[in-house]
């Protein structure tokens, strides 16, 4: 998906927001917007808007000298999801269509995005999504998919959301699992030792992409990461990042997220806070 | 008031909003855009907000061709304010404390902001707004001063809160009235057209500031409202541009408007949205 002009302001938002909860400092904060600027006013060199994100994330780390200006954050994500985690099974035990909701557990994981929004979502929050229907939704092509399927790459978004798609992966027990994570620590992005943390290992194989972009950047992926790309059965791609890399892609995908931005809602024609599992397939 | 780091990317997005109205032509667009990203890079170089504002609208018109984008816009918000002018009235003389509800109404006025908000409000809109109190009103401070006035000058802002003004200044009727509006089309703000149009020529002397920025900014006024500016007993000050520029001035001044930033929002102590008349005298 191309960079829209709408991305621009949106890019200047992230980055002020993410330099004031790195450094606590209006001289710093400034230096790196200014720089920032330099970066978006190319904004035609970079194919792709997670790109961008992480120039101008590295931009916050050059400038705080905080390697992870994240990680606490990411934490209590990781801690809150965890303690939700018994709520989500106990609404999907009540669902007779258990594949629909698990999938929609999945999605409203999606809504830990420091990207969009810094706030820490409370249970109460998590309680109201959870029972909202996908606007779009490709579940029979799922079904389909899943009689001839043994293998299932799912790649991963934000670190809060890897315990809500273990409860996805915990569904899925006739599947071979790999997760794929980000490859270091970008914005809130789930890495390896997240997804460990909220207990994925125990159901999936969690690699690296080997792309630390906030979104899967298939040039830069590395080698283990490609080939289970292109040879997996089924490929579930979680959150906006992904999608904007991946919606032009030349391999059936299930895109499963929150539509958090109006230009990716417009994209799938869809409205702001729209659940969507949409199956794409390009030629 | 200083311009702020979270002006940025909403001069940014303001930009696009106006390239957008003026010409649907992405190419031009992303021109004026990167012309914009160019302006607010050099941001330090500029005192106030509605510099930048008129540099970037400036853009608009150069990259557009066209000499004025919001006149259609303006045309109809000063038509659908006189449509309600009627209501307004009814609305005023149901009301015992005639004087607070006369400001709450020229406040409500202030929506028809098009740097903001683009939308036509439509007059639910506006009737939900009516109601509401002010959340600053330092309304005492004005029956004090009314008590020894003579002459008062209001600035004003946008092309259809004439109409709303143009009932309080019928409620003056002991006082000399003067109405100062831009000397050029500005986003939507009020020219001396503009003001005529909406009828406020019939109990108020209306002259040009002489400058065309969207907030008035002295050091390029004119000498005529200068004089008024410094002689006037009363200066009411109307909406946030003229706010930004004319907070810091040495002279008694009341401040009539509706947050529509989370900045002004901040710098007066009041939440988005909220209604302030406020008295300010800097020393």
């Amino acid at each position: 998906m191309k960079i829209q002009l709408d991305c621009l302001p949106c890019f200047l938002s992230q980055i002020l927001r993410a330099s004031r909860m790195a450094m606590d400092n209006e001289e710093t904060q400034a230096k790196i917007l200014k720089a920032a600027i330099d970066i978006i006013k190319e904004y035609n060199s970079y194919r792709y808007a997670p790109e961008v994100g992480r120039a101008m994330h590295l931009l916050v780390k050059q400038h705080t000298g905080i390697a992870d200006p994240y990680q606490r954050l990411k934490q209590k994500h990781l801690e809150l999801a965890l303690q939700y985690y018994p709520d989500l099974k106990r609404f999907l035990f009540q669902k007779s269509d258990r594949l629909y909701w698990v999938f929609k557990i999945a999605a409203v994981g999606n809504v830990f995005d420091a990207a969009i929004n810094s706030d820490i979502r409370d249970s109460d929050y998590l309680r109201k999504e959870l029972p909202k229907e996908f606007k779009i939704c490709d579940i029979e092509r799922f079904r389909d998919h899943l009689k001839n399927s043994r293998t299932m790459l799912i790649i991963g978004d934000n670190a809060g959301e890897t315990v809500f798609d273990r409860v996805l992966v915990e569904e899925m027990l006739n599947l071979n699992i790999i997760y794929a994570v980000r490859s270091g620590p970008i914005i809130n992005d789930a890495t390896v030792e997240d997804a460990e943390s909220a207990g994925l290992n125990r159901q999936a194989r969690i690699i690296s992409t080997g792309c630390d972009a906030p979104g899967v950047i298939l040039s830069e992926c590395d080698r283990e990461f490609l080939k289970v790309f292109l040879e997996a059965d089924i490929v579930i791609s979680k959150g906006q990042g992904n999608y904007e890399t991946l919606s032009d892609e030349k391999r059936e995908i299930f895109f499963l997220l929150k539509a958090k931005c109006p230009v990716i809602a417009a994209d799938l024609g869809v409205d702001l806070g729209d659940y969507v599992f949409i199956f794409r397939i390009n030629n």
